[in-house]
């Protein structure tokens, strides 16, 4: 297929392992949106009549959220600093229970675009009401990992729930929408919230579809001592019900013994690490090293930005490198190269997909282009790799996004959505968050 | 006094203990560039005939930067991840060694200026070449601390660095510059790099002239360990030397015992608290409600951009809350409201200075305007202060600073300096690091 456009850039960070930069390079995009080509400028192929857009910065894959419920934009800051319960049940439950399907919409294109900004292309998302979730992602532009939230509480039936994304996934495939934006999952919430036998259908029906179940595991220690004198451990229990095994993504999993970190490396359990939440809900820091000893994939995500409060991934990754410091009292236990190739590599790979997170040929255009006139770059771009990535992670972060492409088609330019009007959404989800305070 | 100009914003938040916001108020600022009232626009006094100029977003002050070494700038990012004492022995010491005293103008504009558009106005400086510093910063129009360095190692002579800061107060006063910009103080580095004859002597010479001394205390465990043998721990020590008493400000101040807290709090030392700096090189964590339930006075600090890596006083806001929680494992522990006031207010405290840090009658007019265009704050301003400040604080931050005022100047006008081109200052400290490059 003929190339449809190439950027050219003086630096590229494809987010190969070890994190090399390739020097003044080009990236050819064909009309699918997919990549066709990544390498240095001197020995590229001919493109033909397309395009080049000369870009000056660095060009990097587009960041995986691993872990969001981000129609949660609408509640943001609501509830201020309340201990974790008395937000909940006094906050967040009562407000979420006034969300509209609309609502959601407006809160979800909200966040999209706010991730969009950041360069977070894909956001693996466990809310409730897919079709307002895609509609709103396709709105924007982005990509969506829409794992439907399965749960048994009040006014919730987990049975309907789960025959509703088989039927989504039935209907529609895996993955639908143009560039194959959509991708439909399985979002049971939690083992606390469950009953056992929800969680082995859960694991049946996903298995059989190939599709992701994307779960809370182990996020806070009362929830592990409720489960382990049943089970032994949430990990524990997951397996003898049967849900591990095919994909299945943990979200949190702060309170993993060494049995639970091997159980999850034997089946292939990914895990969505999200140090800022964890921070500041006070749950814990898990044990990246560990996992990423075992050969558990971690991607990093933001969780709902309710509780995060934001959609920066970016925070994340600094998080997840000053938490690994901390955690072993080691200043080079986790780099910045390490944290940048966890938001993108590690992010696709948590999700078990090898189409995205990765600028290589074959996978989808999904780049973000970070300008470097900054402080932050103090010595520009003719620096050492391992400089210009700290400059990038450590200093510049999400402020520098300035053009992000999906799927080939760009939906950031000099920082803002190309798709929607960022007042208009700001407004709709603005109206909500009022409404929500009356 | 009569009004030179009046501010009229949504929301002024001046920093009082609390942190109540004020909403349609206005701030007069007189010709000396002094708060002469805030207050409800309502019962605003008459200005006369003194311009009004209407904000959009939210006022507050001017941060203060407890803690930094910014014309590090020029080495930011040096070295990458590698181990503390590798990084400090084969990359930062040499590279150091080889910066002029022009290097180091060049470091501290660009600091300057990176500061400014964040938000800080007032750093604590401990470097070296005050001529420098001080006209850098008088470059900017920022607010400056210059604690100048005094250190007993190969090439540097702690007599005669002493004699200058001596020499300096003697000549310039504590304060001068326009709108009292340049504060001169004492910068001993450290116990570890000092003989105890010399810590005796800074205490007697900055108490004399009333004057701050700021010194790096227990940042590090082996740190303390060395010290322990002989005096107990490093505040023993520096109190048995006749250091503690007057203005004296303890960088760090990781590893304390609760004697050494009494012992801070007994004789008024203040802290700087740098949690980024502190977990990136892998310190641990200071035991900041503990002091302030000591009623030992907290400031936040950045430390050097080549160990932290950027002067971007926000994100240690929010990793102080985040850390005091996963220290306690209490979700309440440090809220959004705590971590803006000990930016502001109480670094202001930390320092000995009521002329900086809080927006009322008397201090200097040293603001911030914040912009609230923007997904962070989804439900505008006319939310719950406590929404409002989280809004602000977590998801805000740094990037939403769009004016600035130092001493009723304004430093910053839309994202960009007035007094400097942003551009030169990069190329002049971009050009520093290329050559410690070569």
């Amino acid at each position: 297929m003929p190339t449809a456009f190439r950027l050219r850039a003086p630096v590229v960070l494809p987010c190969d392992p070890g994190c090399p930069a390739l020097r003044d390079a080009v990236l050819d995009v064909d009309e699918t949106g997919r990549i066709t080509h990544v390498g240095p400028a001197a020995d590229a192929p001919d493109a033909g009549d397309a395009p080049v857009r000369d870009c000056t910065g660095i060009l990097l894959p587009g960041l995986v959220n691993a872990h969001a419920h981000s129609p949660m934009t609408v509640l943001r800051g609501m509830g201020g600093d309340l201990p974790l319960l008395r937000w909940l049940h006094e906050v967040i439950w009562p407000a979420e229970a006034r969300l509209t399907p609309a609502d959601i919409g407006a809160g979800m294109l909200l966040g999209s675009v706010e991730m969009l900004r950041a360069g977070v292309t894909t956001s693996t998302e466990m809310y409730f009401h897919g079709e307002e979730l895609a509609g709103a992602v396709l709105a924007s532009g982005a990509r969506l990992v829409a794992t439907m939230g399965i749960i048994d509480a009040p006014g919730w039936d987990w049975r309907k729930m789960l025959a509703g994304v088989d039927a989504w996934i039935d209907a529609d495939g895996l993955r639908s929408g143009p560039g194959e934006r959509i991708e439909v999952g399985y979002g049971p919430h939690a083992a606390y919230t469950l009953p056992p036998e929800a969680l082995t259908m859960v694991g049946a029906a996903a298995r059989s579809r190939g599709a992701l179940v994307h779960i809370h595991v182990a996020e806070s220690a009362g929830e592990d001592t409720t489960q382990r004198g049943r089970y032994g451990s949430v990990p524990a229990m997951l397996d003898r019900l049967g849900l591990l095994g095919g994909r299945v993504l943990a979200a949190h999993a702060v309170h993993l013994s060494d049995a639970d970190i091997e159980l999850f490396a034997t089946h292939g359990v990914a895990v969505a690490h999200c140090p800022g939440s964890n921070a500041k809900l006070a749950s814990g820091i898990a044990r990246v090293l560990d996992l990423r000893a075992a050969g558990v994939p971690v991607g990093l995500g933001t969780d709902g930005p309710a509780s995060n409060d934001d959609l920066d991934l970016w925070e994340d990754m600094r998080l997840a490198a000053l938490f690994a410091r901390l955690s072993t009292m080691d200043s080079a236990a986790l780099g910045a190269a390490d944290a940048l190739l966890m938001a993108t590599r590690g992010g696709a790979e948590a999700l078990g997909r090898d189409d995205i997170g990765v600028l290589e040929p074959g996978r989808w255009a999904d780049i973000v282009h970070v300008d470097v006139d900054d402080p932050a770059f103090v010595g520009g771009l003719d620096v050492p790799d391992e400089q210009l990535v700290a400059n990038l992670v450590w200093a510049a972060g999400s402020r520098r996004v300035r053009d992000v492409w999906v799927a080939g088609e760009q939906v950031v330019a000099a920082g803002e959505p190309t798709r929607v009007d960022r007042a208009e959404v700001q407004r709709a989800a603005g109206a909500v968050t009022r409404r929500l305070l009356t």
